[in-house]
């Protein structure tokens, strides 16, 4: 096998075979020190696939050779049906805190293996270790026993989980290869079959905030990784849900986290609970917990409503090593010195909000990271007192700022100020559930 | 500037600005550790560039980045025109040695610098130095000197002339990127720039030995480098000619200086002399020593029936430090200790032939490297009996193989056999000269 001649038939616009698609993956999986191929000829791959595309077969091949790269995580041990669900990333995305605890309530097995914060976007494992104590570098064993013991876990990515999309991923960031959707696929889906679940619900983000722009696109790769999964033998559906603004209202870490305590004691509502009950209800349906998506959707609200949501967030922070204090005291969560408004600087509607802008205003203040190496401050970050759509008066409040000094909040203000679009005419609010997709059909809803 | 945006804007199939290609060929022209462009962003940026290809201004542009990523040769110090000629390569193609006397003789300076043997192609450095004592890395001072007083010289290029060419040339070659006609064509026009002639005549091959296999596609090529010349300033015309089978019959370093001796001393006529007169009697029109082609080639021919070109060729050999006996006495050349004929298996018309095929079989023996390191075995090689269209019986020679010893010969023997395709019909002869190429039009011949 020659790299050469693999990379010449990318460009020639052939399917490559499974060894082929074995032999650059395993290649990638490899550092160039020890025997793996230079970057370059990875480099000049990706570039032909972005330009040539994959059909749904070497699609396929790709993201099993990728899953195949590292370890594959065995639920096996886990009594029912374990259900995970991925979202492709978002801002105030905090769906995985309010569905985990009630899935598991509902007695469906979550054990979730999630991700740290990236450019624009929160990290689930960033916000849960805002909670004193949390750990989430659990050992495979204690992951296993705790879902096992209380229905839920969530945790870190192991180091070798499909070491070759960790090559692939890097270098299309720095080679302009990200936007394929054969790649972008192939990458989710690898990280998710080796996680072991054997159903997954995909929540593929649609709008100014998410990967893929526009509604259709967003289908398109849903599809893609719907038909990934089924082909690959595991039950898989996705909903494409809204990112034209932030989710939730609140952004930043322990912010997010005392918003989906909130909504699981039953003190808050909005667009985060209704997708998180859209997505929680699908996930029951896969775990055989309800038979159609109307049961799940009640049982999720029924288990909100008992507080059975709550009590299991508490159990899970517990058994992972956390101050569970905050279940019941949210100020218990680490707060931030500086809280200021920020003013509309003008009367309006809420036309439009550039969420990547947001996203990155919260990094900003340091509820990201901007390089791998950076301390998050748990503290800092906004809760937006607006959605698209509101009317507002010059003075009133867009947002309020949590930050960690009064410089850091006049940025902040600044910057909020400038992704809040206004207008003179009304505006509709965003539509938040686009479409679902299963391996048979795609629902527009 | 940043090379992401850069590769984004290729692979979207727009053109690139003056600032960005000059950007990413100096990031080529500096190693990796001094600060240049990591290679794997090159990479995908050559895949980009090969499957949206470039328009003739970002061609010309990426040309002149290149030309000047290193040192220009100053030539202005040589009374006249100094004309270069350059040869996309081929195999027995001994024109330069032919050539460069010949036309010196006339009176047109020819300050050349080659290169050394490539995969199946032989270099005309390589040829020089199988005559002893032949310097082929003299200082530019005495080059030019040489070039002043007995009107020819014949050297390697400088370690500095188009560095960034090296660069793409290398990465090309490991990631299927090398048919590329913007590539191809920045890659060869930018070395001829930087070797400072002002008029340029260029042999692009055709056929199964040349880079390009097709007319088209070798007309294509030379109109692409034709327009970069022209655009650069410099006079540039091109010969499209004949690569289905060797051009002389000799291949092999010695065998080829002594064929370009034979030719010189008027004992050998047929294509390379053919070909040899067409491009010198271009050469003569730029150089404006002819008026015209037929006055270039009627001058090329009394230069040639006078000994001239042969007395040209020896102050050549003297003034670069060789031993000039080989011009009276060929047998003076390096000669091989087993020299065997390589039989016809069957009778028949010779219907086409492996030109690649013959050219690794030199390569095979000793005559030309498969890895940078290898040392060049001047003596071996072969040299061909017949040509296209050529009828043969079985049992005659269809090559006579000089060998360094006898498991080298009956290797030769069976390489040579399987590369010549017999056919039981009469064939008609190979057309030599295919096309020329002017900045103005594409005249077929």
């Amino acid at each position: 096998m020659n790299m050469v001649q693999i990379i010449e038939k990318k460009k020639l616009g052939q399917a490559l075979t499974a060894e082929e698609i074995g032999f650059f993956v395993k290649g990638a999986a490899k550092s160039e020190e020890d025997g793996g191929l230079p970057r370059y000829q990875l480099a000049a791959l990706l570039m032909a696939i972005r330009l040539n595309g994959m059909d749904r077969e070497e699609t396929k091949l790709l993201t099993l050779a990728m899953t195949h790269s590292g370890d594959v995580v065995d639920l096996s041990s886990i009594p029912g049906i374990p259900v995970d669900k991925h979202s492709t990333g978002g801002v105030g995305d905090t769906t995985t805190l309010v569905l985990a605890p009630l899935v598991a309530a509902c007695g469906v097995p979550v054990a979730k293996m999630s991700g740290r914060g990236l450019g624009h976007t929160g990290g689930t494992l960033d916000k849960l270790e805002s909670i004193r104590g949390f750990d989430v570098s659990l050992s495979q064993e204690r992951f296993l026993e705790q879902v096992r013991t209380i229905g839920c876990a969530v945790i870190g990515q192991t180091a070798n989980l499909a070491p070759a999309d960790k090559t692939l991923y890097a270098l299309r960031d720095v080679t302009a290869t990200v936007d394929s959707l054969p790649l972008i696929a192939s990458s989710i889906v690898s990280k998710k079959l080796a996680s072991g679940a054997q159903a997954i619900v995909l929540d593929v983000k649609t709008g100014a905030g998410a990967l893929m722009h526009t509604t259709e696109d967003s289908i398109a790769l849903a599809q893609t990784m719907v038909r990934i999964g089924c082909d690959a033998g595991r039950n898989m559906v996705a909903l494409v849900t809204d990112m034209g603004e932030p989710l939730g209202s609140h952004v930043g870490n322990a912010l997010e986290v005392k918003e989906a305590i909130d909504v699981l004691a039953g003190r808050t509502q909005g667009p985060l609970l209704t997708v998180a009950l859209e997505l929680g209800a699908r996930m029951l349906v896969l775990g055989g917990a309800a038979k159609d998506v109307p049961e799940g959707k009640a049982k999720m609200e029924a288990a909100l409503h008992s507080g059975a949501g709550l009590a299991k967030l508490k159990e899970m922070i517990i058994a992972q090593g956390g101050d569970p204090t905050c279940c019941e005291d949210v100020s218990a969560l680490p707060q931030a010195p500086v809280v200021v408004p920020c003013p509309a600087t003008e009367n309006g509607y809420i036309a439009a909000m550039d969420t990547v802008g947001l996203g990155n205003a919260a990094q900003q203040m340091g509820a990201g990271r901007t390089t791998a190496e950076d301390v998050i401050d748990p503290a800092v970050g906004f809760v937006m007192q607006v959605r698209i759509g509101d009317r507002i008066a010059a003075g009133e409040p867009l947002a309020i700022v949590h930050a960690r000094n009064e410089v850091s909040a006049r940025e902040a203000v600044c910057a909020i100020q400038r992704c809040v679009q206004l207008t003179g005419v009304p505006v509709a609010p965003c539509k938040l559930i686009h479409a679902f997709v299963s391996s048979e059909s795609v629902e527009r809803l």
